[in-house]
């Protein structure tokens, strides 16, 4: 009976990355804790960047500096 | 001092339900549990159906599909 | 799809309780919404009262004070 | 490591006071717990008033008998 | 900045299960949505069997009844 | 009529810090929001090393390490 919310940035992410992201976590937690996927529920959360803090700043902030949160 | 959060599809839930969710859902905490309303709070997120993952697929693309989520 | 947290101070809520709080927020999310119980899951999260705070008070230093959360 | 999430009406908190808000509490918990800033995530919802409740009523109901949250 | 709160029943999860939803689920965030792992936190909830309620009903019931959540 | 989640590792928070942590948070609500103190309502949760994850590590693995989470 897993329920997961994933909370993200607002900023783009298409409706094929969040197909890719329910896919990609029902899999994970069924294939690790051998759940039906029936009775698995996954909610994103998207958060506006003005309403998301990281190190005491405001993410729309950071953006506008230039610091991401992309990969290196 | 309850706190509840309610999350549903975001498919048109009207005003007049959202007060039926609040007045029911404060209804049975106050009987079942004996609290104060006043420190009863509820919240409902409403997500959109692309945002919703169950068995692994999209609730947008099940609705597509013709399966909905109505009480048999 | 309804998916609920319910937030309660830990302070002696019986198994029955519990089952009592399921059944009827299951009751009226299927009643006001029309949505299928098999789709609702609920999960009650109990909180110490030491990590509870209302009025910027901790509720355990409440309680020793006398003050409840009872219904009057 | 913590995460923070922080539920409030949508009554037109600014851009500056949810900056405020971040810059606040995550000063809260790097004093009292001695966290890394850098490690501490924070997330505002905003909550429609038809969608939170309080003893069993909307907060828009409330809202339009003109009672507030406001400070004493 | 994705953070993913995931919530199971508390029913002998091991310490390398929780080890193995950690990198799978974070590595599907960081394909999908190209994030940086580390800003990417995740919280497992393990609820009591007592407190997950589906379909109306305690899990912890259905489990005496030999209702499974396992995979078919 | 806010409600705060704060969500910290369970590494030793002693009752007197999680009472700083809601009089410290209730404050800034108060003063950013000018929100009523009695509509304000925290619940700190304390999640065990082994279920938080951070860059694809559990907690309790990279305290092994030695790597901490305290400011520098």
């Amino acid at each position: 009976m897993p329920f997961v919310k994933i909370l993200v940035t607002r900023e783009g992410v298409t409706r094929e990355q969040k197909r890719e992201l329910i896919k990609g976590v029902t899999n994970v937690i069924s294939e690790v804790l051998n759940k039906d996927p029936q009775l698995t529920h996954i909610a994103i959360e998207e958060v506006d960047t003005d309403n998301w803090g990281w190190a005491g700043e405001q993410i729309s902030i950071l953006r506008e500096q230039g610091i991401t949160a992309d990969k290196k």
